[in-house]
């Protein structure tokens, strides 16, 4: 893997829930938070991407749980790729503690027009943005 | 106590912490929550509100916790009583779980111009609406 | 499909963005309601399942997001089926708004030893109360 | 004011409500937050009160809400001053961003013995680690 980006975000006692973990819906929340600071480092503050007249919104999301993070670890969350298509993007992406994986997941965005729900095409500064963390195409 | 409203709202799992009971910022969205409920019992959906032209925001809050729900209890938000001023108005609550009182609060909300932070006067419907649970002036 | 299960939810101001609709992350807060709904419905508060040395841990989520849902909507949390293994459940959930379908969803659910994150084989009971509702294997 | 502590929290955009601000509730996550860090810096992991046998609840909470939040803004979170009691801990707290005073809160903290309801006094060690926050006494 060439590319990479990855966040870390401490666990909040109230994101943990009566088993003494992190609730699983959560992980959700952390994989968007890491999606605004990856937006930040590449493009800066995600408004701008709202005011530039584009959106996203989440069409898809999966999630599988290999272990469980509890108060005040300090989870990574990890980007291991990203498949640009015409209006939706694909992200790999992956939390750890320290060696531990905690989960993995696969989101799925949808570019639409701002303020709508309407689908537009990947804008392309965010395509040129993004490509290097886009998984190359198979050679055939 | 002549006027009164109560809403019940069962505990979600994920409202509750590694105590095992419910973390003591929920209950302002169970006090949100009723405050909503009320306003349909008087006024019909809280977007109408909205939609005549007024919003609301909360200016302050007091929460006084006396004792923990746990997961699958079923509260009970009660409204005890309302102080209604110019361009704002008070609510004591209170949340109890059977006999228990597990909390006492009291809200400020500020009538505003919908869309903007600008205060208004409370509109004469909502006092209208409210009267029967406004406190009596103390007899001079 | 024969049987069916379904619980009703209202949408709650706190769980919607500023895009002014239900943030994607809370749609697994509302599956994880209905479950413990279906639980009550089935075999009495899911507590009893851990007072009986049982529990359930996430495995793996799908949702797939159709249509956005407002505050103040009443959504209806829908179960359309479970597949029962040896120590986990999948299951498939929709959620719709009157006609609409907003998401649909699998959650692999793995049964373990209360306390600990131990697996465990479905415990009979659990197997014979929701044998109504799982798939029938296909007839070949 | 002699002794300080503030720590910073970005904003995520699932704490913001239709109103495109921070939802009011989600305040007080944040001056939980807050305590957790100061706790770290004066006594290490907040686990270890926990380990050591003790640990708090909050008896009460008033916030005054001043001004909004959005959406990827990095909120201050200060501690203006501490009053130790026997059992409990009343601290207050302000959030600013830049300049703007965005909320006043004071808190009421129980000491209890941990896993426990029951309260206890004040940790000799910890009245030690907060004693440059407490408050003077007035001279007389």
């Amino acid at each position: 893997m060439s590319a990479r980006f990855a966040h870390q975000i401490r666990v909040r006692y109230q994101e943990c829930d009566p088993q003494g973990v992190v609730y699983f819906a959560r992980y959700l929340d952390y994989f968007d938070v890491a999606l605004t600071e990856l937006w930040r480092e590449r493009f800066g503050a995600y408004n701008t991407l709202v005011e530039s007249g584009s959106d996203m919104v989440v069409a898809e999301v999966n999630v599988r749980y290999r272990a469980a993070a509890a108060f005040d670890d300090v989870i990574e969350v990890e980007l291991d790729g990203v498949e640009l298509g015409n209006t939706s993007m694909t992200m790999r992406w992956r939390i750890v503690v320290e060696d531990r994986l905690l989960a993995e997941a696969t989101f799925r965005q949808v570019f639409i027009q701002a303020g709508t729900r309407d689908k537009k095409a990947i804008p392309g500064e965010v395509r040129a943005g993004l490509a290097d963390l886009a998984s190359q195409p198979s050679a055939a």
